[in-house]
């Protein structure tokens, strides 16, 4: 076998065999194939694109370089949610703990935030002594306890997704649809959930500005659960306007707290359970209706106990910034526009997010919006509240609210929250 | 500038700015950018391609890596000949030397061989004491006093090419007309010649299988020698049969020598003396007929200078194989087949090519065939000599002469040697 052969082919706009794919994700995974010539595969993958008998073995073969995990001996039905990334994206917090509650468990393999989108494991390290560094043994250990386990992947899931991904960041081959759903999948597969929720974000804020190719990826990554017998579905969900009313870790934490103790904004309660009502249906559950739980505690003691697990206090004090800048409403009328995109990059310029995948990020830093698209505002108004440690971050954040906010004299519907269900 | 926004401009389909090329090969060169993102770039050059300003700037750029010569203090007209490779291709052998001899400079950096293609370097080291590492200063000197030099492409000819070819070979990225176009033509401009005539070979044993796509190429570089001031001329030959009656090292210096002594295959004069009319009326000298100098002894002598010039002993006798396999004709009538592919591959397999850049090869072996296409052959004649040295490689050097020769019962003209012209 010979990696020019697999390059060529794919680049004449050919098939490759299964041998093709096994050869190349494993010799590209141990270091035999270089980065040069994956990069150029990956890049002619760009242009020509994976049938999906190709990218079924793609995703198979970069999950065979580590380990799927077994979950058989749990006891219970497994089920997990995958969100492709948004602002103000805390709902894995408040749906992860709540379908343990309903009786189903979640082995959340989850990552952290790049650029404006957040991250599940920058929030939930904002949580005083809670850590995500798990072994696939302790992690499954939590999972049995507590229903839920939300940790960082290891270095048994998906291998060769590590060295993949680094290197489309870096080639300008990111934005391959069949690469970015076998990224996702590998990783979701290999954890070893049983059942599988997607949240496909489409919209300003979204990696997925355009809702046909957010359906394209939805479709694909559907299709390749099947494949591998994980039952999957996808609900396409707006993310023109960011969810809730907070992005940032810490100040995320504390929203998704509330919604778990039957409070918070209607739209992550909504969403919150549109996802978990999926998730209960593939598994069976569906008797049980999760907004119940959310209002009579059990939802706030699976959050606790997964908390508590993972070495974290969830009756801890959260951190908080030591200065909030107020932007106030610009006039009286309906908020028409909070642009996703807009707030993501202000909480990122803030701290809250990272531009390298090394970097640290802040866990206080953030925006908090007191209307969303819809509400009523009043001239002057606190409107947006700026959080932040380090005040020479501020211009910056600022400057990528210009044109994020518009007030309109006329009512304006707020946006829906799912814009499609793919099965 | 950003490595990755070059990329993504690319292979969204834009046009490369002059910063952006500038940037990128500079860059690449130095080795800040490194052969990933090179490889992501190329393979998007090869999807999308690059319009004449870009690749005039690209190559001007790959040029402004090293030194372009400057050849007017020479004291005459320079003019040079390129060939793509094909198989039996000693024409630079001859036509350097001729066209010395009609007053021009001929200011040759050559190449080796690779695969089933000759080098003209290669050929040359068959003769005793020839050496192809003369320093910049010393190949002038050669060049001056010979009227021709035929010397190994220097550290300072676009060094960009050598590091953009290296990583094409490996990743799949041949083919583009631009990158070939680019690579050849940055080193024929770097080396100072003010005119140029292209031999783009078409055919089994060229590179260019597909007339349109030589021609293309043909038109491409015809185009980028005009945007460096270099008045340069392409003839597209044929190459489906392999040129004159021998391919292999020191078998192709014996035929050459046999047409400056005034004989010859009457294919290897004929076109020899297309190329050098070409080159001369490029350079203003066409009042001289080169087929006088073949047989007067101008050529000769202007050979037997520039090799001596370059320590070789053009009147040592040159090696020979130990070992000759003959290959008799299979049947009485005309010969129809005699494929540029298989005679080339069959002489590299006997040792007169390399697979590897690096790999050292035989001067002595290589494949003679006494009869052309359209010419007649009696049953069991000495059709083909196989020169070899190792026996081992017998075998494998006749696979590649299945199918490679047909005799027909019906009378078969000759090839045309020259399939068209581009200005």
């Amino acid at each position: 076998m010979d990696a020019i052969d697999v390059i060529l082919t794919k680049r004449d706009g050919g098939r490759l065999s299964d041998e093709q794919i096994d050869w190349f994700i494993r010799s590209y995974t141990d270091g035999t194939v270089g980065d040069e010539q994956a990069a150029a595969l990956l890049m002619a993958i760009l242009f020509r694109g994976l049938d999906g008998d190709e990218l079924a073995r793609w995703t198979q073969q970069m999950i065979a370089t580590g380990i799927r995990a077994d979950l058989s001996g749990i006891g219970k039905p497994t089920v997990d949610k995958h969100s492709t990334g948004g602002v103000g994206d805390k709902l894995s917090l408040i749906v992860c703990p709540l379908v343990a509650a309903c009786g189903a468990a979640v082995p959340q393999a989850a990552g952290r935030g790049l650029g404006h989108t957040g991250g599940t494991l920058d929030k939930m390290e904002a949580i005083p002594g809670w850590r995500s560094t798990l072994s696939a043994a302790e992690a499954e250990t939590v999972l049995r306890n507590s229903g839920a386990v939300i940790n960082a992947a290891g270095p048994d899931l998906a291998p060769a997704d590590r060295k993949l991904y680094a290197l489309r960041d870096i080639t300008g081959t990111v934005e391959s649809i069949p690469l970015i759903a076998s990224s996702i999948m590998s990783k979701k597969i290999a954890e070893g959930t049983g059942a599988l929720v997607l949240d496909v974000k489409v919209g300003s804020g979204a990696f997925m500005k355009d809702p046909d190719r957010a359906r394209e990826l939805a479709e694909t990554m559907v299709a390749l659960g099947a494949a591998h017998d994980v039952r999957t579905v996808a609900l396409l969900t707006q993310m023109d306007v960011p969810l809730g009313r907070t992005a940032g870790n810490a100040l995320e934490v504390e929203e998704a707290v509330a919604v778990l103790a039957g409070g918070g904004p209607a739209d992550v309660v909504a969403l919150s359970l549109d996802l978990a009502r999926e998730m209960l249906a593939l598994v069976g559950l569906d008797g049980t209706d999760p907004a119940d739980l959310l209002t009579d505690g059990r939802a706030m003691d699976a959050w606790q106990a997964m908390v508590r697990a993972q070495g974290g206090d969830p009756t801890a004090p959260l951190p908080r910034a030591t200065e909030v800048e107020v932007v106030p409403a610009p006039t009286t009328g309906t908020l028409s526009r909070l642009d996703a995109m807009g707030v993501g990059v202000a909480a990122w310029r803030l701290g809250a997010g990272r531009a390298h995948k090394d970097d640290a990020v802040s866990t206080t830093a953030g925006v908090v919006w007191h209307a969303t698209v819809g509400d009523h505002v009043e001239t002057g108004q606190p409107l947006l509240e700026l959080h932040l440690d380090d005040p020479a971050r501020l211009p910056h954040a600022l400057e990528a609210l210009d044109g994020a906010i518009e007030v309109s004299a006329t009512p304006v519907p707020p946006p829906p929250l799912v814009l499609g269900r793919v099965t």
